[in-house]
């Protein structure tokens, strides 16, 4: 007897409020577009995607990406700087595959996602944290370690962070991409919250600041579909320069499995081509900011000012502060008691700064879950 | 102005026939079914393989591909040995990343599959060729080369094997298991083909053979969904004992990402359960054998004694001798000028005894599109 499991977090109390899952709610999932598009695409009668894709992605959802994306960050983009992936873990995955060796060293923010670590230890990689402020990465701290270390890449989130929420601004931006050039390093940009502004707009991606003709295309920029329209499509992208690209489409995996995505992209270039992706995007985006709004106020209700925390301006993330020398993870039992759960700072990063962290998502909650959830997480932090 | 490419094969010349080419032809991909497939499932409902997947892949879809593989081979399987993968492809990339170091070495069938080799070498990893004879592996080979080299694994294409179109019988089989636990290595049995035999039905899966309890779970047999169903839907599985599934599905990309393929899993569960599988494969095995006898005559039609081969009992390839001190490599100039093609020898292995090979494909072109490559075929060796 098996059990039958569909998703990552089938089987779990149905009383628990886990303010840690960082996915989108079962509620917001585009069935009725996914349907629309599976049927107008399969109504079109060629049948060619059903067969090997071509390497980089197929072209046409490549040409509609490409728009889409020019429309909605105002930056030009060229279908021949994307390449369709099978969402951003399996991009991420594949460069350090392809752009890294077992012990090589590689630049992180402190905090980072802590799973994108997983995937960095998994290839055998020396991790090296970097200090972030409420604009991100700090560069000093980078150049620092630039006089200690020679990283096969930095790793950044640079919009939206997870967990911290925080965007690093243009200027910076642009001094990163500077410093990759002078010290010959990659920038992986992971833009998975880049399209969930909420309050403010971003800057540009990090790939737009990446002329190539002077920086020579250092910056690997990786999107997502998984968080503006559906995880389980398995659908995402990396934006670079043809040169960085090259190596990923001339590999032995998409030499033998052709293009990653061929099905799934070709039902979301129907989503993309009639506004669908536009119209969910929108939705999300008021949502989202509802319910990020929700759990804002319900922690100053419930939690005053045991806790401190920037109120994030797009993402699924607030990343909170305890008071001095609490420690999260120690109130995680005590959590679980209450039947609610949170990510403790400690997860995403090995400093000990980290510690009075915790990570609450907003995003799988509806505002009265989300609610509950603080006001049970309240008893566990008046514990202390 | 970039060109939009859909496929592996786009922006040919439609008037050459590449007999190289080892994919469905155009004219065979299901989508009838898969329009069908996908308008069942969107309508029952229930949206959540929309969101992150259950990391070995969802319940559902394992159960109806269990039960399909047990009637189809007369083995037991159970849902719990199987993990849905994107492709068989990715499938041999993650063993690499997750079973591997670079530097380590593996064994390879001479010859074998040129893009498997791609993938191993790309993850740098020491390739030692065992010879082959006309029932696959020879053992005694590989013995030897076990007293000399300690292999992570041993990659074989054990049923109609790419390019050779050879089968392992029971016997060997069963020996090869039981060397694997003697001597610690693991058995990577590519199955791509094991589900398309045309004259006669092939031993059980390599897994069958792997009891688990005696030899500890050595074998991962990899499956694919591309031979048999549409390989733009980029979905296959591997079968193992669940402690050799457990370090994939621990994997920081699975953790990150969820399940490979929720989406198209779901889809292929519904095109499983309504029968209109084996009704394609029923197709695709009638289609097939047509179209391997169809290049077996022409080529003892056009080429006589110039050529040895045997006929494939199942499969894409006919594995093609040209008489001893002739290199396949160096027709292929003139072949092209013919306005046809095919894979050499030398490209599935180092070994220069398979320099006077070349690999047909019966899988892509009709009957007398396969004529008419022999034909021209015949043309060049006669040259020589």
């Amino acid at each position: 007897m098996i059990t039958i499991r569909t998703t990552q977090i089938d089987n779990r109390d149905p009383d628990v409020i886990d303010l840690g899952i960082g996915q989108p709610g079962f509620d917001l999932l585009p069935l009725r577009i996914m349907r629309r598009a599976a049927a107008v695409r399969m109504a079109e009668g060629d049948a060619t995607f059903l067969n090997y894709g071509y390497e980089q992605g197929d072209g046409r959802f490549r040409v509609a990406l490409a728009r889409y994306l020019n429309e909605q960050t105002g930056v030009e983009v060229d279908a021949g700087q994307i390449m369709a992936t099978a969402g951003a873990s399996q991009a991420l995955d594949m460069i350090c595959t392809y752009f890294t060796e077992p012990g090589d060293t590689v630049f992180v923010e402190r905090p980072s996602y802590f799973l994108a670590l997983r995937i960095f230890a998994d290839h055998k990689l020396n991790v090296v944290e970097i200090a972030t402020d409420e604009n991100g990465l700090v560069l000093e701290a980078l150049e620092e370690a630039l006089a200690q270390h020679k990283p096969t890449f930095l790793y950044t989130i640079p919009t939206f962070q997870n967990p911290s929420g925080v965007t690093l601004p243009a200027e910076r931006r642009q001094r990163l991409v500077e410093l990759s050039a002078e010290h010959d390093f990659l920038i992986v940009a992971d833009e998975a919250y880049h399209l969930l502004d909420y309050s403010a707009c971003p800057p540009p991606p990090m790939s737009s600041f990446d002329d190539g003709a002077r920086h020579s295309g250092r910056v690997l920029s990786v999107g997502s579909f998984s968080k503006i329209l559906a995880p389980g499509l398995r659908l995402g992208w990396v934006q670079a320069h043809p040169s960085l690209l090259e190596t990923l489409t001339s590999s032995g995996l998409l030499d033998s499995g052709g293009g990653l995505a061929p099905f799934t992209s070709n039902l979301v270039r129907v989503v993309l081509d009639r506004g669908w992706q536009e119209e969910h995007r929108h939705f999300l985006r008021q949502t989202y900011q509802r319910r990020a709004t929700a759990l804002a106020e319900a922690l100053h209700t419930h939690l005053g000012d045991r806790v401190t925390f920037h109120m994030p301006q797009g993402g699924f993330f607030i990343w909170v502060a305890l008071p001095q020398g609490m420690d999260a993870a120690q109130l995680l039992p005590h959590a679980h008691q209450q039947k609610t759960s949170f990510h403790p700072g400690a997860k995403f990063g090995s400093h000990p700064s980290l510690s009075r962290y915790l990570r609450l998502s907003f995003a799988f909650y509806n505002e009265e879950k989300l609610e509950e959830g603080v006001r049970r997480l309240a008893r566990v932090v008046g514990i202390q």
